[in-house]
């Protein structure tokens, strides 16, 4: 599935900030306009695209329709227990909305995407949610605006020293989105009768004064009543049910990170899952959602905390000092993992270039060796739940031996990736992914000819003398993953490939860099040349990674 | 709609082009590779998209039925004529093709699309086509090969000296399509046995020698017959029948230029109809259609000789060398018209810069006003059968003189402009265009403000002190048109807007663009200065272009 598109084309793009604000001394003003992702941080697609949360649903549900699976709905969940069953192990109580009826049956894994008040979270021994004592409320409105504000494009912040702030955000279908909080510590908090859409918009147009402000329609009316907790545990000690989104942190909806983040655990743990599934992830594998998706959740809500306090503050200037500091995070770029057993840094590694283990792949142009596409080599792979395997050398010739040597142990059962793959495609074979038609687009067959759990490719300098057909045989079957590192002029900041990663390649070094499914970096080694015996180096090194996370039998 | 999106994500793009041989003297081998369109074709997207007709037919088609549009199909057009009827002059007679039930309806214009043998042209006098007077042959291949030619990704053209030409083309699916040409002046052409799909199939194998060449699967083998003639008229004496596509000029099927000709006919033909349904169009402006499209017909057979030419003699070189030459017409770009009564020199016009009336507008990169948006200046308004007027000027504040007296004048009905607008708004509101849900994602209202028939749109250096609300009426209500000309780094040379399309402006000079419905260049003049007295030039300028064309009442 490629999400971006559709959406982009319904979306509302938004590129900078706007702040206002009003005091004693001086009426409501722009204080300031900033962008909101400056080039600080290295983003391909530098904006907030701000789409219905239904658009993206659909996304998910006419994808997974194509795919034969159909989401049941009004069916409540009400308990899991342990059976001693083998396949199944776990048995689900649900209850029908309707009907009432209840309803069992049997699963192998169960994942809790039941919001704030999750029942399975509450089957999860020890992980009562913790933080905030108090919860912050909010009042949210989408309409057509009459006004003469000048900026209900961008996004903006309102301030008033007397009246507290709000902020709107532009969206499709020319509505505008405001959001405005109960001021905290005051009788609006607790005097519910004022929790209404009257009592939203009048604030908003008495904190906007003297600008008219009137609503054409309002398609929407909301209140968010929000602590910001994280569960203690994301997963059972069983590692079979396991919680995400809502269910496993909540926090106050600005910044657009509640959806995102909900997306961003679900990313983490599908292909982990898939693994399982498959037999083919060590316990320690699993282990790794709870520990970088709470990282996570805690970041959000101390970037959140710092954010509100700033934004309650309708300190402009200290808003726009927070969102700079944070602009990484914000972005989703900056989102990283710590050091665990996915991420990695191999002894021999320095820091040089802008490849981190536990962070994203920087975007970075490429040509695309087999039809000369220019890719963008980040997302150019489709995400298919494997991992991927670069392999960077300045001349391919020169890397032959390096090349061969890699080939040679991962296509047999001498290495431990190799018997991975043979593992898994064995899997693959008697339990292939879920078809779409539209996979007939994106051709998925051309990324796993090898193996199904690792897509290798190639980034090279130059074309010169170089025919695919030259290389070993994992290299060689990858036809649509070998690249040429020839348009640094297309780059976000000018630079190669090489150069943007790497920090640049000296002569004959090497360099294998191993990619998440989820597209983060794990870890990355630098070979002195492109020899045989540094090969034997990278083919140790490539089993001892793997080793330490997946199964090979 | 926007037609581009849903088929890039299932189409192919092509960016090179490669070059096999083989002769006596040496077998078959790579020749050469090229870019297939150099930087001297200033593209924005500097590839061929391969997509099945198929999918650019459903596009148009669900856009039409989403707006309560329905094709009727199995109705074949026998016959029109002319009654004397006032408000629907034509009466078409049909054939039901599954009952053969003859069917006649009224009509105020018919528009013939039915192919090289069109019986519409056949009621339009003196219409016959003119040109080759042998028909070409070729053979038309789509399958998923198996194959170790390396270069099935790219654009192909291979010669054998004994054995004659294939040309290959990568589509999606992992199909690729390939071409054969009969052997002009040979056997070949007149035994019609030989014109199977075995055929084919062992004349690329044997052509390319030694490489292995198997079908994994076919999907579907095709024979055209094909002359390169042009109707001598694409519309009737009474301006109500036009033909467009193969009804008006038929030629082989290579450079990818019929379909795409084809629906450039209609484009150009639809937004002068949609004038002449609302009694706005002077003849003179249908009078330009087959003036128009009838010269890119004939451009078009031209190139197509030349080329044919070149690729017979298998001449890699010449072949390139025609390319080069062709290329910004092969790209749509380089496709241009005659000058006109739409297409006009200013007197005071001396070609600086790189607009040229009746040649498309080259891409330039600019900053939308209200929302900070990086855009695509020369698509980011919609078309909606609507002229363009643009206004550049560096300080748009300095300008204000000038623009107010244009904006005057166009609101009021002293100006032909201004009556135009009053003419078309009144059609516009009794004969809104026909809406789909769609449009809430475009916002087209965003667009006409002021006019059914213009949009204003402004360029200028910088924000500065520039609120929309210092403008005058015609652009204070062009919220979403408002320019800054601020991000050359963002343009395909590194060029600013007016730097690109105006050689720069001096000082307070204003210049004023016109760009036709279809995106084309009308005429554009340079201005002194921004005060009132060349305002009231630019105003008077502005009424005698549109009066050659349109009727204001």
């Amino acid at each position: 599935m490629r999400l971006a598109e559709p959406l982009l084309r319904k979306g509302v793009r938004v590129y900078d900030i706007a702040f206002w604000k009003s005091t004693k001394e001086k009426p409501l003003h722009r204080a300031g306009r900033e962008i909101h992702y400056p080039p600080v941080v290295d983003l391909l697609d530098p904006y907030i695209l701000l789409v219905h949360q239904g658009m993206v649903e659909s996304t998910f549900e006419d994808d997974l329709r194509e795919r034969g699976v159909v989401v049941t709905r009004n069916t409540a969940f009400t308990n899991v227990r342990y059976t001693p069953e083998k396949v199944r192990p776990l048995t689900v109580d649900c209850m029908q909305d309707v009907s009432q009826t209840t309803k069992s049956f049997g699963a192998r894994y169960v994942v809790g995407t039941d919001g704030a008040h999750s029942k399975v979270r509450k089957c999860i021994p020890n992980s009562t949610p913790v933080g905030a004592s108090s919860d912050s409320i909010w009042g949210v409105l989408d309409g057509v605006l009459d006004t003469n504000f000048p900026d209900i494009w961008s996004k903006v912040v309102i301030h008033s020293d007397k009246l507290g702030s709000v902020l709107m955000i532009p969206r499709e279908r020319n509505l505008t989105r405001l959001y405005i909080e109960m001021k905290p510590n005051s009788d609006e908090v607790n005097l519910k009768e004022r929790h209404t859409q009257e009592f939203v918009q009048q604030r908003a147009q008495d904190i906007m004064q003297p600008y008219r402000l009137k609503w054409r329609s309002v398609e929407w009316f909301g209140r968010y009543q929000i602590g910001q907790r994280v569960a203690c545990r994301f997963t059972d000690p069983e590692q079979r049910v396991y919680i995400a989104g809502d269910a496993s942190h909540t926090h106050s909806p600005k910044a657009a990170q509640g959806m995102n983040t909900s997306m961003h655990d679900s990313w983490n743990l599908a292909w982990k899952l898939n693994f399982a599934v498959r037999e083919l992830a060590k316990p320690v594998l699993m282990d790794t959602y709870e520990q970088e998706r709470k990282k996570i959740a805690q970041d959000l809500i101390d970037f959140d905390y710092e954010h509100a306090n700033a934004f309650a503050e309708g300190d402009s200037q200290a808003l726009a000092d927070n969102f700079a500091k944070n602009v990484a995070f914000i972005s989703g770029y900056g989102v990283s993992y710590g050091l665990n057993v996915l991420n990695m840094h191999s002894s021999s590694w320095n820091n040089r270039g802008n490849l981190t283990p536990g962070f994203l792949l920087p975007p970075a142009k490429v040509t695309r060796f087999i039809d000369a596409n220019p890719v963008d080599i980040q997302t150019d792979i489709p995400a298919l739940g494997q991992f991927r395997i670069y392999f960077f050398a300045n001349d391919a010739i020169a890397a032959l031996p390096f090349l061969d040597t890699v080939s040679n142990a991962h296509i047999s059962t001498a290495s431990y990736v190799g018997r991975v793959t043979q593992v898994a495609n064995a899997s693959y074979t008697s339990q292939p992914p879920l078809a779409a038609p539209h996979d007939q687009f994106v051709c998925p067959e051309r990324y796993t000819p090898v193996s199904g759990v690792f897509t290798y490719a190639l980034v090279t300098a130059e074309r010169g003398t170089l025919e695919i057909e030259h290389l070993p045989h994992i290299l060689r079957e990858s036809t649509f993953s070998i690249y040429l590192d020839d348009i640094p002029e297309k780059d976000t900041r000018g630079q190669s490939c090489r150069q943007k990663w790497l920090d640049g390649l000296a002569g004959n070094e090497v360099v294998v860099v191993n990619v998440r499914p989820d597209g983060y970096v794990g870890c990355l080694r630098r070979f002195s040349d492109g020899g045989r015996e540094s090969g034997a180096e990278a083919v140790e090194w490539l089993d001892r990674y793997y080793e330490g996370f997946l199964r090979d039998m």
